[in-house]
This record gives C-alpha cells, structure tokens and sequence, in this order.
C-alpha cells in the first residue's frame, strides 16, 4: 500500500463520514477536502498565492482544455503542470471526458472514444481513453481519472447501463495505458446515473481493478436532490472503505456536507469561482449575497464578519464590493473568489473538526435545507438499520 | 513651508534633473516618483497588496469617474478613498476637467464650467472648478489637482491662449474652494500647449498664487516629441524650484527620463496596466514584448531575467504568461501589470541613485532613441549655455 503514489489514512470516522489524511506527492491533505478548480491551468481570477492562502493544497485542472491550449506537450516540456502553472502543492486532472461531452461541437461517441470538434478553430479530434492517459501522463498531476463516459441526469436505465458497461471497459484500457502509475494515482469512476442496481453494478466492476482511488460520475448533472442523495447514498457503501472518494463536480455548501455524510472525501467545482465572477458570495450558514444589489451601495460590514479570508481580513467593504462588481472591475472576481474558495475550505476544516469530535452530521444541519436534510436522515437511517 | 500638508525637499541635483523627498500625510515619497493609475478606486486588475509589493506609495484615482460612481458622497461617507479602496499610502486625484472633455458625451465647455451627459445613463451634469473642489475634497486624496482646460495637441496659439487665461481663473476659483487645504495639498496646472510664450505666460500667471505644487498640464496629448520636449523644456524653469513638479499623463520609460532630465518629479500613466491588459511588458531598456506571438509558446525564461517584480521572481515563465494571455484568463493582466508598474518604479529608483550619483542623465541614455536624446541633449545645452 504505502508503493501507491497516493494513499489516504483515516483517522476519525463519525457515522458514515469519514476524516483523514491524503499523502500525495506534492502535498498531505487533509480530508474532507474542496478541491479549487484550475480549468486553463489557473484558477479563474486568482494568482497561486492566493490560492495558497485560501488553505487549498489540491486543485483541479482539465485535461480537455489544456489538450487543446497550450497542448499537454507543451506543458509537459515546461515540466509539467506543477512546474508550469507554479503550483508546488499536490493537483488533480480530469479525463477531459465530461468536457468532451458537454463542450465540444459535432461529438460523436464510439466504442473506441471521443470524437470532437475544437470550439477554438473547429479542428477534429479523437480521445480514447489511451489518449487521454497520454495527455494526464504529460501533464503530471498527482491524481488523474479515468476516461469515462456519463449520460445526463435524467437518462434511461437502458443508456445509463450501457454507459457503465462501456465505462468498465474504458478503465481496463486507461488502467494498461496508464505509462507513470508510480508518480500518479489513477482513479477509477463510479457511473449509474441514479439507479442503485447500476450504482453496484459499476462498483463491482471496477473495485477489484484495485484503483487506488475512485470517484463517483454522474451525479448532480441535472438530476433533483431526491434522486441524487438516495443514488449518493447507494454508492459509497460498494466502494472500499481504505481509499479516498471522491464526487465530482459538487458543490454548494449543502452537497459537501450531504456529501461527506454519505461517505466521500473529495469534492471539486467550479462554483465559487463561477459565482464570484457573478458578484455573489457565500456568507453564515450558506446563505448567498449578490453584490451587484443596490442594498450594498453602503454597507460598511466586510463580507462576513466571521470569515477569515483575505478578503474580508482585508476590510474589503461590501459597499466597496458593490462598486467594483457594479464598474466590472477585475479587483471584483479575485476578492469575491479569494472569500469564496475559502468559504468552502473552512467548511470542510469545520466539518473535519466535527468529525474527529463525533458530532457531525448533526453539527451541521444549518448549513442544509430541511428537505435535504430529511433526504439525508432517511438515508442514514436506513443504512444503520440494515 | 512645514504647515503645508505636502511639502518637497530636494536633497540631490544632477544637471536639471532633481532627486528629493516628498511629504505627504500617508506617506514619504521619493522622488522622481511614477504613479500607478487606479482611475476608478482601484488599479486595473492589482490587488492593493500587489500595488504595494511594486515599491509605489502614491497611486492616482479619477475625480471624474467615481462621481459618477459610486458617486464622492459615497466615498466620502466611507471615510474617503484611502479607507474605501483599503490603500494607506499617499493618493492623488485628478480634477475630472480632462476626462469630462475627452470620455463625456455632448460636452460644452463655457466660462462656469464643463456640461456633459453621463456615459453610462445618458444624466446631464455640471462641472464647474468649484464642483471638482467639492468632488476631490470628498475624495479626500492628499493631492488634488485645479480644474483646468487643455486644448488638443496641435490647437491653435489663439486657443491655446484662451485655454490658458481660462484655467488661470479657474485656479483662482478652485483655490477659493478648496475647503480642506490642511489635509489636501492643492497643485496648480499650467498650461499653453507647445508654445514657450503661453507656457510662461501661464506659469507667470500661477506661480504667485502660491500653491503648494504645480502640474505641466497638457503635453503627451498628440504633438510630436519634436514639439512636446522643446515645450516641456521651455516650462520647467517658470516652476518654483522649491515646490513639486508633476507632468500629467507622462508615460513611457523613454519621457520618464526625458522628463526627469528637464527637472520633473511626478508622473502618472495608464499605459503599465493598458499595455498589461493587451499582453505586452517592457523589458531591459525599454524594449517591449507582446506575450501573444507565437514566438513565446514554448519560451522557459521569466519575462525580464533581471526583474525583481512578484511576477519574475514567482517564476511565472513566458510561456505559461502566453498561455495566459492566449486563452483570455484574469491572471495574465494581473502578472504583467505587477511587472510593468514595477518596471516603470524601478527605473525612477534608478534614475534617483544616478542623480544622487550625479551620473543623470547619461546614465540613462539607453533608455532614450537617438532622436529623442538629441532633441534632449539641445535642450539641455541650450539651457546651460543662456
């Protein structure tokens, strides 16, 4: 075990979650963790330092848009990722299946893989899942995931089994392609869409793979929370209890903490960023302010009183926010993300926290809705009876 | 002299170019000084941490567009600018008069003052020197500059005249308005487009009026260097020798020291942060790199080895900066405005050690084209020969 480039220990359970320690190359990260998303090998509106301040030590970058821009050899010529983006903490790649899917125009999907056309100048490509182990092996992040195919959220159970079978036979391709399993963790991915019969089908398949690492696809694209929580909740128990989950794509406030009460460990999106270019932050318990609101114009508080950022340490007035997000300023983007990425940081510091004192989930109600958390209990309940 | 709020003490000469202390109520600026821009309360795509680690200590804000928004009595009731935009050094505002007559839309200029509709809602507004007072007090800037009238580059002698007569009352009125002259040092413009007669005609006009520094207005405004170094030379020793010197709007490395050379002590320019947001830097003597070209893809140097700016000590390499820059991230504009506005700092911090030195202004020879040092070095002997 301790060969694998990545291994998480865990150290406290509460329930179903779990709290631990994620050894990667580049960083030991503290589990439950949010991972900051780096699209374009930056991470929108931010500069690594203060990245770094946020107190993220894992962030994403896509396999899809880099292959693309600068191309995965050039960046493997600059030294990889790491090197090239002046990251020195651990990272994560996508395949750049999802973005495949839900970016590029004319897509095509085959048994063999992938084939696009660049929104950029309308060149044709074809990803297989070989292809896109050639593209993580070079762009050298810690964890890279397999190519995998994901229907949207409300599919048949027809395609949604036809992609968890193709799924396994792309992770058996990436698995024998994979050129640099010693320097990097290859994760398999969970598909099912929201049918728990599939959700078992797809583990069973990929478990004894033995990944060291697997992530559940597939989830909160599209479906409602009633469909999501009881298909999160059908995953995690199939998947080994020694190595790290990871549910991508997720989240808001409430799906981390529904998240790591069902089991998972890892979470990245693209939200806080996204919704900080938007003027919108988190504040308290989850609640979202827009700035660009004319309440703001003068309203001396920082953000959030109680919030450690940057930004609000900073004593970046809201009224001063409104004038930056109301102008279109670039300063707007990068205050508002700096307080959101660490909005989600200190959340899951928190729930880890809760965790290793024995009181979460219920430490953490606050922060879900009543009819989440009704979902969640049920779900809870239902698996301590069983 | 020592109650004034803004006071200049030259310790070095070199020829007529002057190195000095300048005392302000936030800050002890060094002069020759470069002011970074921040035209609406922030400088373009800078954190003020960012603005801070380039050496500067005096940055400008627009009277013009923050009364529009968020409008000066917002600011003011957030304590003013210092406190709105969370910089606690030295701040300059300009009077709103060049930007109403260049960016406002139906713009009529009479003796009371300046008529315009607003850019962005169509509102028809005012501006008279006693508004601009009102305005910049508001503000709160350590420096605030007299409302004047500049007349285009290549204006007639007659214009010019009447632009010059004109911005003498309007001082006298602004003087007359400025109600906080112990906190704001009010600097006076002079004015007379590229005609010597007008420039001391408007300097002979100011200088008795006795205010506490004084700005060559109205150069670098569309007149060739041919015109524009003969009439900054003809003005300068009209200007109080004991009091600051600013040169508005002034600008690349090359009129830094063109400038410096004909005795002044203060520039302000957009151009570090402009040329950023199009991709390009300078670098070594001047020279300028545009990050787009192809030529950088794969380029592993920092943008300028010699560079001691936040971006090249980071390590960010050129190729990852036209990366950046080719895919449009909020990142690139901020990393090469951190190194041009260090750039254009570092050389006034050279330029000071070669007066001190006494080696100014062949020291930075380099940094000039051959016609320009030429049409330098005519003045320069002029001068010394009269």
């Amino acid at each position: 075990m301790s060969k694998l480039p990545v291994h998480l220990e865990v150290t406290h359970r509460s329930g179903r979650a779990r709290a631990g320690i994620l050894r990667t190359p580049h960083a030991e990260v503290l589990t439950p963790v949010f991972m900051p998303v780096g699209t374009q090998a930056t991470v929108k509106a931010m500069a690594p330092d203060q990245v770094e301040a946020t107190g993220s030590r894992l962030i994403l970058a896509n396999a899809f848009h880099l292959y693309l821009r600068p191309g995965h050899d050039v960046v493997a010529r600059a030294g990889g990722l790491h090197e090239f983006e002046r990251w020195p903490h651990a990272m994560l790649t996508d395949s750049g299946g999802f973005q495949a899917f839900s970016l590029a125009a004319l897509r095509s999907i085959k048994e063999d893989g992938v084939r696009f056309q660049s929104p950029h100048d309308g060149s044709r490509h074809l990803i297989r899942p070989e292809t896109s182990m050639e593209i993580q092996n070079a762009l050298g992040a810690d964890i890279i995931m397999a190519f995998d195919e994901c229907v949207p959220g409300m599919s048949s159970h027809e395609a949604a089994l036809a992609a968890v079978d193709r799924t396994t036979r792309w992770a058996i391709r990436c698995l024998e392609a994979h050129a640099r399993p010693a320097d990097q963790a290859l994760f398999g991915i969970i598909q099912g869409n929201v049918y728990p019969d599939l959700r078992r089908r797809s583990a069973e398949a990929l478990v004894p793979l033995d990944f060291p690492g697997y992530a559940v696809g597939g989830l909160s694209v599209g479906e409602p929370k009633d469909k999501m929580i009881p298909a999160l909740s059908a995953t995690t128990p199939w998947m080994p209890e020694d190595k790290p989950r990871y549910l991508m794509g997720v989240g808001t406030p409430e799906d981390l903490v529904v998240g790591v009460a069902l089991g998972i460990d890892m979470f990245d999106c693209v939200l806080p960023t996204r919704l900080a270019r938007h003027g919108t932050v988190w504040v308290g318990d989850g609640q979202k302010l827009n700035l660009r609101n004319a309440r703001f114009r003068e309203d001396p508080e920082v953000l959030d009183p109680g919030c450690d950022c940057q930004t609000c340490q900073g004593g970046f007035s809201r009224r001063y926010l409104h004038h930056l997000v109301r102008v279109e300023e670039f300063l707007a983007p990068t205050l508002l993300s700096i307080h959101n990425v660490r909005y989600l940081v200190r959340l899951m510091e928190d729930v880890r926290r809760a965790i290793a004192a024995g009181t979460f989930p219920g430490s953490h109600r606050h922060v879900v809705p009543p009819d989440m958390w009704a979902l969640l209990e049920r779900e809870l309940e239902a698996r301590t009876g069983a």
